[in-house]
C-alpha cells in the first residue's frame, strides 16, 4: 500500500491517549499519522514521529481534505462535548466519551453535526464503554434470561487518583480498583448473585503525603469521601515518593464482562459468557481500539454511512484491514 | 407486543439443535415458532410447542409470506450444503454450517441464492464459527501485532464420538476434548508460546464394548485413528452402559479465544484479551445465537440488505430486540 493510500490520521490533544495512538498506528501498516493538533503551544511538545508536525488546534481547518480520521484524545469532563460536535464539522471523528449519564445528549449534538457535514463520527470507543459494552450486548441478546456482571480491575483509576490529589497534604496517590475474588467466583459458577456496591471491588490506595501532613486526616477523608469511597472498603497506604514512581508509575487496568444464564425445559443448562481484558497501559490499549474504529470510521464514509454511531451500530468486518473474503477464510 | 407483531420462526430439522431452538423461542419474547419440517413422516415427531404442527420437508413453499426467518437446524456433512442454497430461494435463513474449508464455496452458493431471491441468510452461526470468530476477529484488529489461540472444552466432541462408535466392538462411546492447563496458562501469561497440536488439548474417551470385545484392540484403534487421535494424547475408559447413560449423556463443551499483544515504544505493555465459554448444553448454546441472529436477519430483510452474510457482516445492534437509543441507555 503505498503512502498516499494509506488511512490519513490526526491526533487531536497529546496526552496518555494521545501518545498511544501515535504509537498505535505504528502497527497499524495501512494507516500513517498526518497531523498532531494542541491547545498547548506547539513548538512545546515532542512527539515521537519524524517528519509529522504539531499545529494549533485552531489550525485544524486548514487540514481538511487531508485527513480521513480525526482521533480525539481529551477528557470526557471538558474537552470532548465541545470538541467532537466541532471537529465533526470538518472531519470524520473517533473519541472514547465516557461520561455514562450524558451519553444519550453528547450523541444527539455530534449526530446532528456529523449527518450535516456528511462525517461519520464513532463516539465512545474504547474498552468500557466499547468492548465490554459489545460484549454486555452480544451476551443479553444470546441469553436474555440471564443476568451480567462487570467487574473492573486489578487496576489504576484515574478519576479516584485525581480525587485523592485534591485533598490538602496530598502530594501524589494512586487509586487501584480491586474486584473482589469471591464475588467474582460466584459468577463464574452461575450462582446469579446479588451484590452490594461494597461486595464487588475493594479500593487500594497508594498515598505520598506533604511533609508534616497528618496522615489520620489524610486517611479518614479518603475512605469518607462521598460518591468515590464510602461505598465502598478502602485500605489506604502513606509510602515515599520514590516507592511511588519505582512502583506505582504505571496504567495498568482491565477487568470482566459475566453473564450467566439457563436453558432448557426448565433451565436446568447453565451457560457461562466471560470476556476478560488484562492491560498493562490502559491507554495504550484504548489507542488500539480507537484506531481499529478509525478504520470503521473511513469505510462507513466512504459508503455515505454518516452520523454519530457507537461500536453497538459497527459490524466488527469494518474493524479489519482484509477483505471480506479473507476473514472468512482466516477468521472464520 | 401482538401475536402478529411478532418474528415468525421456522424450524427445520428437529434434532438436538432443532429442540435447543424451539426452547430458546420462549426466551424470546418477540419471536413465535410457526412450523417444524423435517424429512421424516412428521407424525412420528412429538414437538414442545403446543398448537404448532410438523410438516414434511417438500411442504415448505407452501408458508412462503408466513416465516420469516428459517433456522436451518441440519449437519454441515449432508444436510446444510444441499439444503440451505434450496431454502434461500424461499425464506431468509440461518444455519451453523462449520465444516471451515468449504465456507468459500457455501457462501457463494447462498449468496446466489439469497441475492437473486432477496432474501437475507447468515451462514455459519454459533459459537465456533460464531462467537469465537467474532472475537478472533476484534482482537485481531485491536492488537494486530500479536498472536491468537483458541482451545476447545472440557467439552465433548460430537464428531470424535461418532468416529469411536464406528469401530467394531464398541456399543457406545463419548469423546470429551480437553485444554491442556499449562498451555492455556502460558498463553494468558503473554508468552506467546507455540505449540503442537498434542500440547494444547488432550482427548478422554468413556466407551461402552460389545460383550466379549478385544479392549486392546479397540483401545489400539482408537488411539491410532488418523486425523482423530493419532496426533493427540488419548486416554480410554472403559465403562458399562449403566454408568455411560448416568454419568456422560449429556453434551457440554466451551473453550476460550485468547489474544495476546504488545503495545509501547518497544513492546513493554502486554495485553490479553480473553472470551470464553462454559456450557452445560452445546445444542441449546448454539440455538441461542442462532436465534439471535435470526432477529438480525429479519431485520437486514427488512432493510433490503439482502444476501449471503456471516457473523462478521452483522453490526451487534441487529441482534438485539431493543432499539438503539435503549442499548446506548442500558448498555453502552
Amino acid at each position: 500500500m503505498s503512502g498516499t493510500d494509506k488511512i490519513k490520521i490526526g491526533i487531536v490533544g497529546y496526552g496518555n491517549l494521545g501518545r498511544g495512538v501515535e504509537l498505535a498506528i505504528r502497527q497499524n501498516t495501512d494507516m500513517e499519522l498526518v497531523a498532531v493538533f494542541t491547545r498547548r503551544e506547539p513548538s512545546d511538545l515532542r512527539i515521537r514521529t519524524t517528519g509529522v508536525q504539531v499545529h494549533k488546534y485552531s489550525d485544524m481547518k486548514s487540514f481538511i481534505g487531508k485527513i480521513d480520521v480525526m482521533v480525539l484524545c481529551g477528557g470526557s469532563a471538558t474537552d470532548l462535548a465541545t470538541q467532537t460536535p466541532e471537529i465533526a464539522k470538518m472531519f470524520n471523528t473517533i473519541d472514547s466519551f465516557d461520561t455514562h449519564a450524558k451519553i444519550p445528549q453528547y450523541f444527539a449534538l455530534v449526530n446532528e453535526s456529523a449527518t450535516a457535514s456528511k462525517h461519520t463520527s464513532i463516539i465512545s470507543v474504547g474498552w468500557d464503554p466499547g468492548m465490554f459494552s459489545i460484549n454486555r450486548l452480544y451476551s443479553n441478546c444470546i441469553l436474555p434470561g440471564g443476568k451480567d456482571y462487570t467487574f473492573w480491575g486489578p487496576g489504576v483509576s484515574q478519576g479516584h487518583s485525581d480525587a485523592i490529589r485534591r485533598i490538602k497534604g496530598v502530594k501524589n496517590a494512586k487509586q487501584y480498583t480491586i474486584p473482589v475474588e469471591s464475588a467474582v467466583e460466584k459468577v463464574r459458577k452461575g450462582d446469579n448473585p446479588e451484590f452490594t456496591t461494597r461486595q464487588k471491588h475493594t479500593r487500594l490506595c497508594f498515598v505520598v503525603a506533604e511533609k508534616g501532613a497528618d496522615l489520620s486526616v489524610i486517611e479518614r477523608e479518603i475512605k469518607t469521601m462521598p460518591n468515590y469511597f464510602d461505598e465502598y472498603d478502602t485500605t489506604v497506604n502513606f509510602i515515599s515518593e520514590e516507592v511511588f514512581q519505582k512502583e506505582h508509575s504505571g496504567m495498568p487496568h482491565g477487568g470482566f464482562v459475566i453473564r450467566s444464564g439457563a436453558t432448557g425445559e426448565n433451565g436446568e443448562h447453565k451457560h457461562i459468557i466471560e470476556y476478560s481484558l488484562k492491560l498493562d497501559s490502559n491507554p495504550e490499549f484504548t489507542s488500539c481500539v480507537l484506531l481499529a474504529y478509525a478504520r470503521a470510521a473511513y469505510k462507513l464514509a466512504g459508503a455515505s454511512q454518516f452520523g454519530a454511531k457507537t461500536v453497538f451500530d459497527i459490524a466488527p468486518a469494518l474493524l479489519s484491514p482484509l477483505t471480506g473474503e479473507e476473514i472468512r477464510k482466516k477468521l472464520l
